[in-house]
This record gives structure tokens, sequence and C-alpha cells, in this order.
């Protein structure tokens, strides 16, 4: 049996019992290393399963997957992947591969950030599309993510970002060179991330010449844009995100004991120090305006500048949510 | 400490690890039995704790929440949540609550509907709002959830439908009498949501045979409402779902030993018998336009009629994907 067994969001307890069990009973362990992190070492996790685990890069991965499924007809053999196996990344490429040899196969669940971002008290049922936010460099800044959350923000839905990180990456002149040196992993902060998506939305709508002017969900896009800027050119694609009036949510390293989420508007949240937000994993959440007053209070705990910060304001004003007590 | 703690999709061992020594920690410990069920007794899960386990209705949570966090700030009390603690039901009401009562709270997260349904060979990037779909009766078919579909539909994503339960509801004579009895649970199978959702398609979108009052400008013919699910420009509001010619999948079970997917067009899957799908817990996928070809591959694995079967013409007809050679 090929299993793919999901290791959870924090440490090598938060395997589920049935998937302690495989690992247990398997011939060989792999953990996919490149598409997130686990907050403990490697040893831990062998010390804990009593076996070792043989690190699986992308490159053994992608080049040498049968290796990686060799004899597993005949005996078990563990894939371990961070989150959920088939949650932000899927691995349906080695279960399909699996399947055409006439391997079986077994898929053992567990939490991912797309459900742990409960959270932030935000319903599921309010998110929109996932995104994911690549590492910019002077000449190359990626914005195809910017369109879909345009998308989510026009039908006023939330949105998932998650933040880049970078494994066993080479300089382009070890590359060069080729020489197999890796840089140290790198992992997106929610500072830099703001900063980025706010460089990017600068560039799409550049501030105009009168006010810009945010939009409110109770204003349709098509009237909305008749009625503002009386007298100046209208802009048919009226800016959907404000540094000032948009709201966001930080996370960092959810469901571990360290967790931190920071909520507040794009411009305050982007202000922050990196070190405010701690050590990886990050993602971040972009507020939809369909806002419910719950949300508004249970993410509300987290806000920069407490029950004065910028978030009840924006909250009221911009989303048109009213505070309500709740008990 | 008030422990949330997620319990998975499947059986006991679904549990993790660090779940399992909180569970077994714990003082008292509460199922929530309303939102979904597990597929093993409350016997089996109190034998796998070696506590007992109490059943928390919806009426005991939402009128004796304080009965429920009573002495948490002494001892550890364990409130148990089929898949992730905060997927799809969020107890964010619960836990501010404790939150305002000064009891330290942990959430223990786990797999739910919105991972495992990576299942289908799905991206989760592409999906869009997740919708709720409830029991139809003669006089009553809430609707709701149709623009919501339609939103995501004409971006082009995915969609997930979850199926309505109804666990200790009480017929109107037993309501009307005060007798506390119970019906037993039901589960919406996915014909009867397939169907559900085509007769509400009906009748937001009848068939075009009397041409519309206030049509604008650009007036259609009859035969043009045959190309939908394009988004196209003549009709303001034309249909985004065809009975032949949107593909769903349907998903029984899942994270289980006995998951069950099957996908085709709407019109193949809505005709199917409902014990095609076996028990409960189903969901449903609406896929949407953005489809990929390593997703049409995957998920035409399920397919009706296999590899001659509706699946394969639409994803290439409709839908635009060309079948490609993995292996």
């Amino acid at each position: 049996m090929f299993y793919v067994i999901g290791l959870g969001l924090s440490d090598e307890k938060d395997i589920t019992v049935k998937g302690l069990e495989a690992v247990k009973g398997s011939e060989r362990v792999y953990l996919e290393s490149y598409t997130s992190i686990l907050m403990v070492e490697k040893e831990k996790l062998e010390a804990f399963y009593e076996r070792p685990v043989i690190t699986a890069t992308r490159e053994m991965v992608e080049l040498e997957a049968d290796d990686i499924l060799k004899d597993a007809d005949k005996v078990d053999i563990s894939f371990l992947v961070v989150g959920d196996p088939l949650g932000a990344t899927t691995h349906s490429d080695l279960l399909l591969r699996a399947q055409s040899r006439n391997i079986p196969t077994s898929i053992i669940h567990n939490a991912s950030i797309l459900t742990a971002l409960g959270s932030t008290g935000l319903q599921m049922y309010s998110f929109g599309q996932t995104l994911s936010l690549p590492f910019y460099t002077e000449t190359w800044r990626p914005d195809s993510w910017y369109p879909r959350l345009e998308e989510n923000l026009r039908l006023g839905v939330h949105t998932l970002v998650l933040l880049d990180i970078k494994v066993r990456e080479q300089s382009e002149e070890n590359m060069a060179r080729g020489r197999l040196i890796y840089e140290p992993p790198r992992f997106m902060n929610p500072a830099q991330a703001f900063n980025q998506m706010l460089l990017t939305e600068s560039i799409r709508h550049p501030a105009p010449k009168p006010q810009p002017q945010f939009q409110s969900q109770s204003q349709k896009t098509s009237s909305d844009s008749e009625e503002e800027g009386e007298g100046e050119e209208k802009d048919p694609y009226p800016s959907l995100m404000s540094p000032s009036q948009t709201l966001a949510i930080s996370l960092s390293r959810v469901g571990t004991s360290s967790q931190r989420l920071i909520s507040g508007t794009l411009s305050e949240l982007a202000a922050l120090d990196e070190e405010e937000f701690g050590g990886p994993l990050h993602s971040v959440v972009i507020v939809g305006k369909r806002l419910h007053p719950l949300e508004l209070e249970y993410a509300g705990k987290f806000a920069i500048g407490g029950e004065n910060g910028d978030w009840w304001r924006v909250g009221k004003e911009v989303y048109g949510v009213e505070r309500e007590t709740f008990y």
C-alpha cells in the first residue's frame, strides 16, 4: 500500500492515530519537504515514529517517483505531507502514477491551513478562491494573483493568500556553475506580502489626481463609477483595494502553540516590523465586504490598536458592519 | 483548558495524537452531534478514549453553553467536533464565550471535507465559495445558494456544495403537541441534491420558449440560449448551468475506507439511484470552466460510463479541455 499521510500543522503529535499506525508499519517513510515545513526537526519525527525518515525533495518526487513507489504493491510505503496531503498542493500526480502501476493507495487526511484559518473567526463559507503570492525581485513581480483577488473582492468574499517559501533554492551563480549549493530556506513574512500586494495595487491602479474613492459593497460597480468623480475621467475598472480602507489579517504559525493573528488595515499591517509576526509559516487573509458582525468581533480581538484600532472604524464606515454585543 | 478538538472524517482513529491526549486528560468530554456525524458509534469512541462521552445537542450548545464551560478554568474539558472544529461550521460562538469568561482555550485542528475534497483531483485553488443545500419540501425550496453558485460559475471556479443533514428533528405534529419524539436522522443523497439543484435551475431559468418581456438592447433568439455556460453577452442573465453540459462530482464518505466518488454531467448524476452513492455523508462539487487537463483526467477515473462517458465529451466540447497523456 502507498500511503499519503497528512501531518497537520504543528508538530509530531498532529499526525492522526491512523496515520501513525501506517507510518510505524511502513518499510520506507518519505517526508515531502518543498511545499511546506513542520515546526519540528526530522530527528524528532524519526524518534516519535521509531523509523528513519527520507527527505523527499522536489527533484526526487518529480524525477524519481518510481523509486519512491518501488515495492509499494508488496510492502507499505508512507509519503508524509505537512498539512493535508491533498490540501494546498495536491500530490495527485504521484497518486495517478501509483494507480497506473496498479499500486493500491490510501490517503490519510489531516488539518491544513484551509480549514485552520477558521481561527480568524471568518466563516469558511465566505471565502473565495485561494491565492499564492510569490517572492518579488527587482525585475520579476508576477502578479497573476491580482485578477483573482479582484474577482473575490468584487463578490465581497474573503481571500486566503498563501505566501511563498523557498527551500533548497540555488543562487543564480551556483546554478550557472552547476554547484549543488543551496541557499538557506526563506519564508515570506506578512509585512513583505502586504507591501508586495500594495506595490502591485499601485501599479495596476496608479493614484488618480482626484482623491481615490473606495467602493462600498452596497454600491454596484457600474452605477458607482458613474456617480464618483463627477467631471473627472471615469475609471472603468475602479480599484477594489485601498491601503487604508481594506481590512486584512495575518496568520502566523496557525495551529501551533505560538500561533499569532494580527488584524488591521492593509497599511497598518504593511507598516509592522517583520519581527512582530514572529517565525514562519505565515499566510494572510484579505477581508471581503460581506463581513458579518460576528466575524468583525472575533477577528477584532487581534486588531492593531486594540479597541481603538482602525479595524473597527473601517469595519463600520467602509464595510458597513455595526458592532453588536454578543455576551 | 477548554479544548475544541476535531475528530476528522471517518472513525475513532482519525483523531490526532495530540487530540487523543487532551481527551484522555479531560474531566468531561462532549461530542457535538448536530452539524455532522462520525462513521462510528459513540460507544466505540468511549472505549477508545476510556472516557464517557456526553452528546451535545444543538439546544444544549445554544442554551446551556455555560454548563459545558463549567470549571474549564480549573480542569480540562474537551468538546469534540467531526471534521475540523472551525471548518464548515464554526464554533466561534462557544470560543468567544469561553474567552469572555477568561477560560483558556485550545483548538486542535483536523481534516475536514474542505481539504479532503482534494480526493476529486480538483485543485483547492480553483474553488470558489462553499454552499449549503437545504432539504426542499413541497412548499419550501430555499434557493439563496443559487446566486452564489452563479457567481462561482461566472468566474469558472469549482463549487463545493455541502448537503443538509437533519438530526433530532421533530415532526410538525410532535412539535405541536410538545412531544419530545425525534424523527430518524436524514442525510441528503447526491441524487436528491442534483435534482433539487436542477429544479431551482429550471425555475430560475425556465425553458426559453417565451421571449422575456423586458429584454434589453440585444435580443436573442431562443436557439442562442442553447449555448449557455459561456457567459454570453447578449442575455443579461444567461443560465450558467445546464443539465447535460455541466460537469459535477458526488463525494460520499470522503476519507473513509468506503469512500465513493462519481463524476458525470448533472443529468447523468441526477438520474442515478440513491443506492449507487451508498450511505452518508455526502457532498457534491459543481465543476467550473477553469478545468485543468490533470483535473479532468483524475476526476474522470470516477466517470459514469467510464472511458466512453459524457464526462469526456463535455470536458472537451463544453469545457474546452483536451485530454493529455500523463503516464
